[in-house]
């Protein structure tokens, strides 16, 4: 077929590229890439509806009603598993992988990821992967249960074969590269036990005998944090919060949740999180609050041109630590930024008339080693992550046993944190994380953490930070985090983003050169 | 194939009928059957997704998220049209229906009323059913702004299309039916104009009189349902009411919109009622949630065999408002519960201490002419329905045009409430009803008060009702309920449905006989 004028004017206007001497190919291709973005926004409606039933689970649903949803979500799931991975999909994502040279870098890109995800999971025999989604629907319900009575052998049998099944998939799926490299990976694409070992022992270099310099000095009165907090007051000064932090409600929900989370529905458009108020300690809901709107910034920033895609929201479980933790710590709870918002604090709870912005500085910057890592300090938080990665990493690597874990995590609790862990309730069993299947998640926590330090300084290079902590003006900082990592969605993998934003090395001794500068002056050491 | 004794002997625990002769075919029904239900659970999914996404945006969504709500929906249901309208299914349905008399009476019964849907839907032309969706999306938006503005002419436009599209689909797809009566029989399967003159003639021959003799009284001070009643006090108080309708509210929830509603998501295992506050009158409220109430009542207690099949959930719009009427009205607002529920009333609101049962039960039974249909009392409610389905009735039959309408509604409105209509706003611009293409579903309001009524002096035959409200025990009058009405889900015409209730045809002077004794006896008529 030759084609005629009409025929390049036409794919002119629409934007293609035109190579004359294949240009019968080009119309194919173009055509293989409506479809294909097609099918994304199809496979977006699926989530949309899947993610809003699991929100409306643990918002407003009545309380039996789980049973109903499973229905639903079963149903939903597996036609959205059909649509991604069926005959007709695979053979389209095929033809666009062949032809990846000819396809602009954002298509090839979010081909690329839906392949890959695919590829794995044709590795996995079906009925394998079957039996692991029971064992983990399973294991939830079980590790409710033993954490609730502090049994952990009752959970045990689970947690074996969630290690068992998470080291023969690595195996199918990436043969060549150690178990717990592939499940760091799929958590953080790029990651390796090495970095992890190389971060961490940095982290621990530093961070063990600041610990230690700390417990020597007298500890600060964080009485000011609490009393009598009503939930609804509380509610209000999250709001504000998400005003103060420039989060546009219009598209960006609050609700109540057990856990806080944040998740988008569909697209970049539609963003909700959520928090816990505790009405004796409104520091708590304010920094999840803090926390979850960094998540729901990076998630509702993409270019609108990602939404409806795969490259629709945050690009990591890394970054994203990178930018709640951001905002939680090195924006929330810094000086300038606790003198800033005090007035509101004491404007939506009266009681604290008799404090000053310095009490809540220092309140809010307690350092204390501790049991719980959901509760923990921003010093020692590292380290409770740490303990995990390095028993993760001991069980994938057959060094220690499942058996092990209650009495190793105790030994790495009592070395590096220097507490006993009293029961496994507040030990071993307190995360969800294994229940669920995410082994490898833990370090992005951490990584995070240190990502954003080194944002920070390279952030101050353009941007006055103090001076928009001390107005209350986020703009110019969101609008650095847009320009740098909000807007590029899944475009990059983490290490090409990273290189983007630093033009340098990740450094983890960044991180740890911040926190023994600010506790430094806060403990006076 | 000989079956084997093995085959029949699973067909018969199955409790399938076994016909020898032709055992073979039986077999492939056996396998279509559940291929069948199989489509109705997934059918009911992608229910359970767009309710829910309609509920979310109702109650929680952030309020720019509509359009990123419409690319799901828009998807969604998409996907489950052509699922409940493929090739496939229909080759599903009518080889089912070829059958039909091998079919229990429930499965022949859901096999009917998914080809039914889909037979008229084939004989719409598609590109007139998209249009006629556009014109709505678009009447809606346009029908808020000109109630706003109280602009008929801004709606009228709109309003012409949607008569036009509605006389064009009941052609198509009944040409021997007035169009009309297609119209009546989308929401009362079986209703008719002729049935609709004779039932609102008698209604209005007993009302209009009954509505004069007590605008000659003195009228009652209902003082004591307004007052100051902050919306958080009423929503417990609300949840108490569910408490003692008997609504079980592990499957049923209660949240807050501009409009109430009642929705079921995905089955009959999980409802939610939603109300508005109105915080200087808590009546408003208190109503509305046992009206949606006995909505919820009645599709919660479908049989649980009915689930995730269109047999789930009341089977019309007449026999569901019947029920929500009957708690609201015939219970709720009957001396009997009053007296039973204003202690409550007066633990929730303590500023109403020095009223008695006997004020409250007059003030929520005052009747007074108005304007407004949705704030309308038990007796003058049905006039208000009775002046839309003339209205409805002239304009299809082609006696007025859709410019006539304001004038007609005004004159109707003195002619049988006496009052003026001061503005198109307060007047034939007050429903959402027209702009959403509801043309016909009017009349089942009133129909449904009337059934109530004659399923009251039924229930009477063997239940104590009187006993029941006193005690606040509403244990019995469900029970009758459900084992009558509820129970049955679609699985009987509305007409059938009735004369299985009642065992004798429908009265509608039952209905005006009730008003007739209650509001003579509380007027001193």
């Amino acid at each position: 077929m030759i084609m005629t004028s009409f025929a390049l004017y036409k794919c002119f206007k629409r934007g293609y590229t035109v190579y004359i001497p294949r240009k019968e190919f080009n119309m194919e291709l173009n055509t293989a890439i409506e479809k294909y973005y097609k099918l994304q926004a199809k496979l977006a409606a699926y989530g949309h509806a899947m993610s809003l039933i699991y929100y409306d689970g643990s918002t407003t649903a009545p309380k039996d009603t789980a049973a109903n949803r499973g229905r639903a979500l079963s149903v939903l799931s597996e036609e959205s598993y059909l649509l991604s991975t069926g005959k007709e999909t695979v053979e389209l994502l095929e033809f666009l992988d062949d032809h990846k040279k000819e396809l602009s870098e954002k298509d090839a890109r979010s081909v690329y990821l839906a392949l890959k995800d695919i590829r794995e999971m044709q590795k996995i025999p079906m009925d394998e992967y079957i039996e692991y989604q029971e064992v983990l629907v399973e294991a939830d319900d079980v590790w409710h249960r033993a954490k609730e009575e502090n049994n952990f052998a009752m959970f045990f049998p689970c947690l074996v074969k969630i290690f068992d099944f998470e080291k023969r998939f690595a195996r199918y799926c990436a043969p060549d590269m150690h178990p717990y490299n592939y499940c760091l990976n799929k958590y953080e694409d790029g990651l390796t036990m090495e970095k992890c070992d190389k971060f961490f022992a940095a982290l621990k270099s530093r961070i063990v005998p600041l610990i230690k310099k700390i417990g020597e000095k007298e500890q600060i009165d964080d009485s000011c944090i609490y009393g009598s907090f009503p939930a609804s007051e509380q509610e209000s000064f999250g709001l504000a919060l998400m005003d103060v932090m420039g989060i546009d409600k219009g598209h960006c929900g609050l609700a109540t949740t057990e856990h806080p989370f944040t998740t988008s529905l569909g697209s970049h458009h539609d963003v909700r999180i959520t928090t816990n108020y505790k009405e004796d300690n409104f520091a708590s809901s304010m920094f999840s609050v803090i926390h979850e709107g960094g998540h729901a910034l990076y998630d509702m920033n993409s270019a609108d041109e990602l939404a409806y895609t795969n490259l629709d929201g945050g690009v990591s479980m890394g970054i994203h630590e990178s930018q709640s933790r951001f905002y939680e710590n090195l924006l929330g709870r810094s000086r300038e930024f606790a003198e800033y918002i005090f007035p509101t604090v004491k404007k939506c709870f009266p009681s604290l008339e008799k404090y000053t912005a310095e009490d809540f500085y220092r309140a809010i910057n307690k350092v204390e080693p501790s049991l719980i890592r959901v509760e923990a300090d921003e010093v020692t938080y590292a380290l409770h992550v740490m303990i995990r990665y390095e028993l993760e990493k001991a069980v994938m690597n057959g060094d220690i046993t499942v058996l092990d874990l209650p009495r190793e995590w105790n030994r790495l609790y009592k070395e590096y944190l220097g507490v006993d862990v009293p029961s496994d309730k507040d030990g071993v069993l307190q995360d969800s994380h294994w229940s669920g299947g995410a082994i490898g998640y833990f370090p992005s926590y951490a990584l995070g953490s240190a990502y954003g330090a080194q944002f920070l300084k390279k952030m101050r290079e353009t941007v006055d930070v103090e001076k928009c902590l001390e107005t209350g003006d986020f703009a110019p900082i969101n609008e650095w985090n847009k320009e740098n990592i909000w807007k590029h969605g899944c475009r990059y993998t983490p290490a090409e983003l990273l290189d983007r934003i630093l033009g340098e090395p990740f450094d983890p001794y960044v991180f740890t050169d911040y926190l023994e500068k600010k506790y430094g002056e806060i403990y006076g050491l």
